[in-house]
């Protein structure tokens, strides 16, 4: 019994082999190049395999994304909502002005205006959850009396987050940690007692 | 003399029927389905005469976009900053909201994600002159002791028009009036003197 195979095992090990190789194709691959047989190929696994699990490269990617940017885009909750918010947003900063990932991250996006499927995978996987966890600890913030109790938390995510983006898209400027500390600066007037 | 067609005229006439016929095509072909050829034929003159003008399907759409928005976005002035800000976000509300508008929108972006020159031109010929408008406005206001003077006119526009990009583009909630208010009312706040 011992020596057959555990399937659990066998398939998480093509998922991770799958996320890795996306990933890593990420560096050599611009997003429009990137195909499912090269995802396969490079991973070491049939096309069926991973079309089992993910209809799209987009939904590997996000997965892939997702799944390494938990680690580091957390939202930390040291007491302090200006260096909490401050850590998180230069993380961002970080990930949008790394090559690999903001070309992918734009890659996905334009993939997201004319795939609705991929569209709600962006929204569900990777922007709404961390949307939450930043209401999470806005709210924190607010119940402590350090956020004014009528401002509407959903808003303040937009004013803070959407600028980044925008300079992303639109490349009207670099995305940096001085935009950061403006945003967070003049937000912060808006939403203070 | 009087029989000679007058060249000016006629490259002006060509113009207009090349910029009207790409906007027409916008309600019934998709960003993707737009060509070079169809705006010609439809605009009933040679593509060398638009290839002669515009180096891309970008380039005529931005031309044909910015001359209507000219017409509805600009920035008035009536001493009253709430109201022409109000007045002029929900104007572009209302052609983020338009499907032919929208969509075309979204299409010019997703081009200048890969292409230097439609990002340079939308910069250019869209984006850059309307935040401009926006800055001359509030410095106005700004002097008239409405705004802070610490306060950075560049990021302030960026807080007020980056979330309606960031719902149009990400697709997390609509791009609403409603959006407007709770965003100009934010970032008044923090702001006023």
């Amino acid at each position: 019994m011992a020596t057959t195979p555990n399937p659990d095992r066998r398939n998480e090990r093509a998922r991770r082999a799958i996320l890795d190789a996306a990933l890593e194709l990420c560096s050599t691959q611009t997003y429009a190049g990137l195909t499912m047989e090269g995802i396969a190929k490079s991973a070491g696994v049939g096309k069926q395999t991973i079309y089992r699990w993910w209809p799209s490269k987009a939904a590997i990617l996000l997965e892939a994304i997702t799944e390494r940017a938990d680690q580091s885009l957390d939202f930390p909750d040291t007491g302090d909502l200006l260096a909490d918010l401050r850590g998180q947003m230069y993380e961002l900063v970080r990930l949008f002005t790394d090559p690999m990932f903001g070309a992918y991250g734009r890659g996905l996006i334009v993939a997201a205006q004319t795939d609705p499927a991929i569209s709600a995978a962006l929204l569900d996987t990777l922007i709404r959850p961390r949307v939450q966890l930043c209401i999470e600890r806005l709210a924190k913030a607010q119940q402590a009396g350090e956020i004014r109790a009528d401002v509407d938390l959903a808003v303040v995510v937009e004013l803070l987050y959407a600028p980044l983006y925008y300079r992303m898209l639109l490349h009207t400027a670099p995305v940096s940690s001085e935009q950061v500390d403006s945003v967070i600066s003049l937000v912060m007037s808006g939403i203070r007692p």
